[in-house]
């Protein structure tokens, strides 16, 4: 390590922080500490602790449009067998050194042909994936099988064998990973292990889970279910978008948020997995809601319509499929521009890590009616 | 008090149980206690620490066809001013004393007229209705309002102001109510108000507590519920029996029920409310379950088709609408009669109770093929 | 059954009660109802759904003095083998059907001489005993054995295989026993089975129960503990007085119950079984509370000092080892006559059973300065 | 960003890994990717979902010998005015960007004079405080003024308004601090506020804490506490070295820890903060601990006796008030080199986190006898 050559950089003149001025006995005092593997507090103390929390992350969006042709063109670069995954990862300016796409949440596009399927493996790491095109995508997590369509969404949790695929009789599929592999590697807990038969007996009628345990307020008897995550592995998006537009008929939502559900876990009304949650919302036609900020990374993706978001002062419009981030303690407001159509946000994010630690705040922005002033774009 | 003239009516011959035969001077000491408000234990211990459970009530089937007419009757005999409401309940012949139609459970049959409609009140006893017959009823739950259908099943918690009507437009309706009046009042905790204006102001869209509260696996943000209870105060046969033939489709279900699932309050996962649950199972064309015996009390109703069920060795047979209990401990099992239709049961009980204080038990019947030798019919 | 000469009993000429006199028609239609195990509710409505409770239990004071002989002499009368147990049950004089103290709360006082000891059994009743008299007691609960001085409480929750003994080198053993065999008998669910070795192995170090959870606030590691009641099966006097004489220093307590501590259950800070708890309070010298009322029952014992209770008007003057009882809903106020000693009453109750049912409910009296004005006695 | 020359270097030829050979139309292809925030998953795959936890954090001791003079050096150098707080902070070799200890704990020495008080402030990072050395220390949490001896621990929690102080008359004090600030500003969720008034008010009784909450397994009625941290806020050393050793006299230990206990949140027996767990551990006379290694960072001070470590092969020598890490997944055992003295080991760590996410892993070292082979000091 070279020396330092000053020590004041993060000096505030605010009583109750802290504020040393350099000074050569002192330099020498910092100098000795090092030796020992410590430091002075006051040297760091007030960019350690600082007065409210600024993203590393950078507000981003990726257009599908963009990303779809690289995606596809993976196929003809590299085999399943040799990539592991075909998989375009995206990866947030402000955080390349951990793969993120926003805050400790990792992000990829995945595509595979008909008849491909990639090797079962298990991770500590907590895993989702939302289709984004094709048909005959298929999930297999522990045994129980599932068939996958457009804006379904599928739960592959922290420790269950899992791998996935697309039938003979379908066509090339696309679909988002999301992940909290950079968190899990953050915490120094991840564990990967290869299937030894490379591949798992499907050992339940196919979607089995979602028969058992996606009803209504019912749950089966004698189906003990104590693991932290869901049973109900797959979320499809036929009772999803219904169950928001009945919603819509009775409530008037969140100012913030629109018509937001959270995706829960049914056996005890919680999150779907201990450190990801996801939620679907709806923005009724020319919706605009009102910015507010909060802790937590959020990545969403654009399920149905057209619109922009307005992201620390920054707007970002948004067609089907797109995907953009709002970074922990990031202003945001998002507004439908159809006239007639709902528009339709699924996100995924650590709230639950916040929540369950006592980390989570929000806020609503008090000024100019709630609305951020965006620059011009 | 009379005095008693012998004390050692429950003697065993049995190490460990207690076994005193009467004396002059035993006899005499047992009345100079009784002067002290005081007893020996002996003299009642084997009799209040039976080896296993000994319910007082008794196994009974109510049938529809013999009670309706009685029901209908009411309507011309008494008014729902002057009777509060028109309800006739289930006596069961062991528990006389308490009105309860099995262990603590009342039950009973009420029936309103178009334009009818009771006046408002609450109470510490937790309320269900299982609707019968009849077009246009409705309930009103903290301002709630909900309509109702044939075997949909409504919920009116401890402590929630209530009232029932049925629609000008509707026809006479009859449903069965469930409480745990005699429970509440067992335990000396039932309170009772009469709503201050006798009706209280629908405060919400119709049904919003179903378009809320009703999703699969989905919970509406910013709805923050902690109450005891359901919020999902309606639970509709449609989706019910539609959910019970998709678990069907994966699920062998359990020997001694057959498919049967829990109603469950979406935000936790847990029973409906505290002290009552409530299931309803389906028996598939020729399902003849096995025999098995569990604590708590059980009231079912046959909700589709016909069968019978042996209880302690005595055979009810049954058809829709068909009322009966399954006593504590009681050795039961349940056949679908019919070749090509299923069989559905609803039951509630108070197996939350059970659940909650550790004082549930079960077992299967382990001789004759786990069926029971019921006696002649 | 007799048939009823009238059945309008409990009519009252208030809105939303029920108010229907008996008719010749009436009276016919109510005895048709009764061939089908059935009535009609508007008959019992008003008596099963009182406005407030009215506890079955009698408001009754215990003299450990007149009971202290009678207890005693038991041991000449009876052998522990031929009685199971030497002991003598305190009967509520409007409970004797179910020989209960209070409620559904069963308590008697055991005598056992130096070298006895009860045989081994397990019951489907959680129970406790609190200590009154005597040195060289013991009870060994699932192998623990624990040694017991007067003011000690000892829990044997539901299943647990346990006896009861007096060391050779101690003293004739008098304590009192509290059990909710009422209650569990009630909900037809109680089991009893004796052991059979009728004698169980001290299994664990002596008191190892105590050294492993007794601690404050710090719990051992590897111990790994899910049953439902507390792993601390002995609650000694001393660090309880220490405790309620240390929080007397910081907190004026309750202005209805002094101070007051509950006794936990160290693994989840709740209730030390499920169906049962209790706790300890301290009246300061001369301290008299204030009446308040609520729900559940309450079986009180003079750990220490004299005074008396007021309930529902009647005082009650006690001395130490008396017992009382109050009555679900039943106004009390308690007074600590002495000038310098405090006064320490020791209670148990279903408060457990209340709370977790939602059943709870309680209020100040708001006339006379919150003190009821007492007949004299 | 300078370009990458080579996007292979994780490479792995094993099934199931990615296995991807860098050609100059991959390369190609990986920079086209970059200028859409994207990147191909294979290039880094085998780096973000490694086989086992590989710990940035370097095991370290840090010897009070060598420390303490730097750290009383800093009285003369700063004032607490100018400094905030006179802390010399412990910078784990691995981890110098984020001012860590190990993982994404913070740890420092803090120093203060008799009258002196450093300001009040609160944060979202958690805190904790083991006394060293010095009289007459205290802290106020929230107005409760706790006074503080040697290896006593008090809490700060997460958003508490907190100050520390040296009374006049004590002397001069020197306590450890711990916290997550690296761990909360990873989460970025860290908000610092200043107090108003600079000072807080002492609101309750001296050590009103202690006494309201200390008893063991006893909490007082009417004292609603629904924080999600510990209400015990100062764990004195007396109680906690008198429980370790009546729990060594029942109980064998572990044999990776010996005698262990957890501090505990009274109210729920779970962690004393979401973020921050604590132990205390007994290590008997010439107790030698077998390896285990498990996820969680964990920073160690010796609180009593001498010994040694052996951390993923290397050995630590330690004295009383040395502090150490041990990473997550770090092999680890522990031994009292003294003949006839108890040694003990304060300990805080994350583990509370790693429970609640589900990333908590354990293993205990199957060869040589359970021990590692230390390369020689």
């Amino acid at each position: 390590m070279t020396e330092k050559s000053s020590y004041d950089t993060y000096r505030e003149d605010v009583a109750g922080r802290a504020n040393v001025e350099d000074t050569p006995e002192l330099v020498r005092y910092y100098r000795d500490l090092e030796r020992f593997d410590a430091g002075a507090l006051w040297t760091v103390a007030n960019k350690i602790e600082p007065w409210e929390p600024k993203s590393e992350s950078v507000p981003t969006l990726w257009r599908y449009q963009e990303l779809r042709d690289h995606v596809l063109r993976s196929v003809a670069l590299v085999t399943p067998e040799k990539a592991g995954r075909r998989v375009i990862y995206l990866n947030n300016p402000g955080r390349h050194d951990v793969s993120a796409a926003v805050g400790w949440l990792y992000s990829g596009l995945q595509v595979m042909h008909p008849g491909e399927c990639a090797s079962t493996h298990r991770h500590s790491a907590s895993a989702l994936r939302f289709i984004m095109e094709g048909r005959g995508a298929y999930t297999i997590v522990d045994g129980h099988k599932m068939t996958l369509g457009a804006n379904d969404f599928v739960l592959t949790p922290n420790g269950t064998w899992h791998e996935h695929g697309v039938d003979e009789g379908g066509t090339p599929c696309i679909w988002q990973d999301g992940l909290d592999i950079p968190f899990v590697n953050a915490m120094e807990a991840n564990f990967y292990e290869v299937h030894p038969d490379l591949h798992q007996q499907v050992a339940y009628p196919i979607d089995d889970a979602t028969h058992t345990w996606g009803a209504s307020a019912l749950l089966p008897q004698g189906q003990a279910w104590s693991k932290p995550y869901s049973p109900l592995f797959k979320y499809e998006w036929e009772p999803t978008y219904d169950a928001l537009r009945r919603l819509a008929k009775v409530s008037k939502g969140s100012e913030f948020d629109g018509i937001l559900m959270h995706y829960t876990n049914p056996v005890t009304g919680g999150p779907v997995m201990p450190t990801i949650g996801a939620s679907m919302q709806l923005l009724r036609p020319g919706e605009q809601t009102k910015a507010h900020r909060h802790t937590g990374s959020y990545l969403y993706q654009v399920a149905k319509g057209e619109g922009y978001s307005v992201i620390n002062g920054r707007r970002f419009d948004w067609r089907e499929r797109d995907i953009f981030c709002v970074p922990s303690w990031a202003w945001h407001e998002h507004v439908n521009t159809q006239a007639s159509e709902d528009a339709c946000l699924f996100c995924f994010s650590d709230l639950p890590v916040m929540k369950a630690l006592g980390l989570y705040r929000e806020e609503g922005l008090k000024t100019n009616g709630g609305r951020q002033a965006p620059a011009p774009n």
